[in-house]
C-alpha cells in the first residue's frame, strides 16, 4: 500500500477510493506492450504501479522508431510511478527485494530464466514475501522445448497460424495489422494475476502464474481451426475478407464511393432487411438467398449483389441505412476516425489528455468497466525515474543522503 | 459451490482441489466466442460453470456452418455443465433466480438491455444475491451512443481500425484471419470478473462489470496509432508485413522454397548475427545496415538481401539456423502444423482428447498457468441439457417429478 506512506500519494488515495484494486501495490519490471498493458490495467483499476526501468529506460521508452513509439508509451504508462533501478548491481537487487517484501504483485516479461539468473526470481522473492504474486509472460512460456526462442508479435503471428490465415487465398499471407499476440498475452497475464489475487484472499498465499503469447493466441483462430477440422486440406488457408469458416454470407468488405464497409449478416432476417434497404425485395424468394447455407454456396452472387449497391454511395451512409435496419455493418475506419470515435469518448474509454511531452493527445482508459465507481482520472506517463524519491525515499524509507549515494553509484 | 451438493460432482471435486477457482460457481448465459471463452477459462481454473442454453442450443452449437462450428464449440465448452432453460417463461426465470441466489458469478453477452427486459438484469439478481458478480460483454458497451448497434468480430475489426491497418499499402484492406475482437473481449471480461471477485473478498459485495469489444481492441493498434501520431497523414494506412510503425528492419515475411518465414530483428546484434548466418559478413560495415534507423531507411535493400537467401531453402531450415543464432524468426505455419505444435503439447496447452462426438481432436487448455497445481483434466463438451438433472435436481433440490413437469412445460 504505497499510498499509506508515500507523501506524494495523497492525491492518488482520493482518486482510487472505491476502485477494486485500491491498496494493491505492483512492481512492474516489464517492457514494450505485453507486461505494460497488464500493469496499465492494474493502475486504472486502482493499484499503485511502480514501473522499474534500467537507466536507459525500457525498450519502448528508449526506442527511436522515428517518434512512433512515443504515443504507445504514453498509452500504456498512464498512472504509473517510474523508477530507475540497476538490477545488475547488488544494491539494486537489494532495493528490489525491499520492494518485493512490501508489494502484492510483481510483473515481468523478460526471457524465461533472466530473473532467476539475476538472483531475484520467483523463489527468492516469495521466500521474502510468501504473499507476493509473481506473474511472467513470454513468447513460448517457461516450460516446453521452445522456451528459449526469441519471440515477438510478428513471430508469434507466424507460429500460431495468424499470418497464414490472413489475406486473400490467391495471394501471399499477410500479418494482422494489430499487435494481437502481444496484447492478448498482456490481458491474459492480467487475468492470471487477478485470479491469483482472489485466491490469495482465500489461502493467504501468493502464486507464481505465467502466460505465453503462443497459448494466448491459439483460441482466436477458432473459426479457421473449425473449418480445417471439418474440411481438412480442402479448407482454404485464408479467405480474404470472407468468414474464416466460410460459414456466413453476406460477410465481406464491400467498396463504397469513399472507402469500404463491412457487412456480417448471418440471419435470414438480416438478409431480408438488406434486400429491403437496397430496394431489391424482388429477390426475396430467390432460392440462392433463402437460407444461410444457400447464401454460403452462392456467396459470389451475394457479394456481387451487395457491392453493386454499396459502390454507389459513401461508407457512412451505407452504415447508417443498414444499422437503421438492424443489420451488422460498419465503415472500414481509418485511424484518424478511430481516435475520434464518439462512442468510446462518451464512455470515457478514450479521453483527450494534455500530455506534458506530447501535447494534447487521445489516450485510452481501461476496457474493464467497474460500474458504480467513477473511472480513475488518467495521469499522463512520467519521465524516466520521476518517482525515485517517492518510492525509494518516502515508501522504502531511505534518507536523502542514501538516495544521493545510490544515484552516484548508478544503482538508481 | 455446486460440488458440495451435486451428486455428480464427486469427480470434479477431486480435480479442482487446489485450483484457484475451486468452489466458485458460474452461471453462463453467453454464446459463440466472447462470453464462452471467459467462462471456459473459469472452468479450467477450477470453477463449476453451468452453461445455460435455450432449447435450440446457443448459436454456436446450433449453427450449421457446414460442420465448421463443431470444433470451436468443443474448444470453448470443455468442463461445463450444459442445461436448457427457457428464459421467456416465468418458471424459467424463477429457476435462473434460484441459481443466481446460490452462484458467485453470472456471465452474459446478449445485446445490452436484453436481460433487463426479461426481468433478470443485474439489479434484479443482485437484489436476490448482493454477492453476485454480474459480467456482461457486448460490441459497443452498455453506455454510449452506439450501444444498440449490432456487432460482430468483422464489424469491430472495421470500426477499430484493424481492417484498414491490415494488408498491403497498394491493395484493399483485409481483415485479420483471427477473430481477435471477439476473443479479446472474452479475456477482458474474464479479467474484469476476476478483479471483482478479488474485491468481493475485501468488501463482501458483488459488482457489475462490463467490457465492450470496441474498448478491448483499441490498444492492440498501438504501433499503428504511434506512427499515425508521429507522421499524420504521411503514415501509410497499412504496411503489408512490415512493422506497423515502420520502425524496425528487418521485419517482414520472406519467401522460402516451401512457404514463408518471418524475421523480426530490431537489434544491431541481431543484424550482425543474420549476416553471419547468411555468410555475408562482407556487409557488416555497409552503412545502410549499421543501425536500426539506417536499416529502416533502407528497408527495401534489407528485405531484398534477406529474401535472396531465404528463397534458397525450406522454411524450417531457415528458422533453425536463425534461432541457433538467437535471431527472432519463425516459419509461417499452416493450421495443420499449428495444432501439432510440440511446445504447446509439451506444456499441456494443447491436448489430444477423445471427444464422444468428434472423435480424437486437439483441444486447448487455458493459457493461464497456475504453477504448483496440475492442470484440471479436460472433460469434453457435453450435449445440450446434459446436466439438467445435476443442476436443477441435485443442486437446486427439485424433485424428479418437478423436473419432469418443467420439461413437459418446455421450461427446461
Amino acid at each position: 500500500m504505497l499510498q499509506a506512506t508515500a507523501s506524494a500519494g495523497t492525491e492518488d488515495r482520493t482518486h482510487s477510493q472505491g476502485l477494486p484494486l485500491s491498496g494493491i501495490t505492483v512492481i512492474d519490471l516489464s517492457h514494450v506492450y505485453n507486461g505494460p498493458y497488464a500493469t496499465f490495467l492494474m493502475a486504472m483499476a486502482g493499484a499503485e504501479v511502480i514501473k522499474v526501468e534500467p537507466h536507459h529506460g525500457e525498450h519502448l521508452r528508449s526506442r527511436g522508431d522515428m517518434g512512433g513509439a512515443a504515443l504507445p508509451f504514453a498509452m500504456l504508462n498512464s498512472n504509473k510511478k517510474p523508477v530507475t533501478l540497476n538490477l545488475k548491481s547488488e544494491k539494486g537487487r537489494t532495493l528490489l527485494k525491499e520492494m518485493a517484501a512490501r508489494a502484492d504483485i510483481l510483473v515481468e516479461n523478460f526471457a524465461p530464466g533472466v530473473m532467476d539468473r539475476l538472483g531475484v526470481g520467483a523463489a527468492e522473492l516469495q521466500a521474502i514475501n510468501p504473499r507476493l504474486i509473481y506473474g511472467s509472460s513470454s513468447g513460448y512460456g517457461k516450460t516446453g522445448p521452445y522456451r528459449d526462442y526469441p519471440a515477438m508479435d510478428l513471430v508469434m503471428q507466424a507460429m500460431c497460424g495468424v499470418i497464414n490465415s490472413t489475406g486473400y487465398p490467391d495471394q501471399p499471407p499477410v500479418k494482422s495489422g494489430a499487435a494481437m499476440c502481444d496484447f492478448s498475452a498482456g490481458i491474459h497475464l492480467y487475468a492470471a494475476i487477478m485470479t491469483a489475487l482472489y485466491e490469495r484472499e482465500r489461502t493467504g498465499k501468493g502464486r507464481v502464474v505465467e502466460v505465453s503469447m503462443q497459448d494466448a493466441t491459439y483460441a482466436s483462430l477458432a473459426s479457421n481451426l473449425g473449418m480445417f477440422h471439418a474440411r481438412g486440406d480442402a479448407a482454404p488457408a485464408r479467405t480474404g475478407n470472407r468468414h474464416g469458416g466460410l460459414g456466413i454470407s453476406p460477410y465481406n468488405v464491400y467498396a463504397a464511393t469513399d472507402g469500404y464497409v463491412v457487412l456480417n449478416a448471418p440471419g435470414d432476417h438480416h438478409f431480408r432487411a438488406i434486400l429491403k434497404v437496397m430496394g431489391r425485395e424482388d429477390l426475396k424468394d430467390d432460392p440462392r438467398f433463402l437460407s444461410r447455407s444457400s447464401r454460403v454456396v452462392h456467396f459470389a452472387d451475394v457479394d456481387e449483389l451487395l457491392e453493386s449497391w454499396t459502390r454507389t454511395m459513401p461508407k457512412a451512409e451505407i452504415a447508417r441505412l443498414m444499422l437503421a435496419a438492424a443489420v451488422p455493418c460498419a465503415p472500414v475506419r481509418e485511424l484518424s476516425e478511430v481516435i475520434l470515435d464518439e462512442n468510446m469518448h462518451a464512455r470515457g474509454s478514450l479521453q483527450w489528455i494534455d500530455h506534458p511531452e506530447l501535447g494534447r493527445v487521445v489516450l485510452p482508459h481501461s476496457p474493464l468497466v467497474f460500474e458504480g465507481t467513477p473511472r480513475r482520472p488518467i495521469e499522463p506517463s512520467l519521465p524516466l525515474g520521476a518517482s525515485n524519491n517517492t518510492v525509494f525515499g518516502a515508501w522504502l524509507g531511505h534518507s536523502e543522503e542514501e538516495l544521493a549515494a545510490l544515484k552516484d553509484e548508478g544503482v538508481i
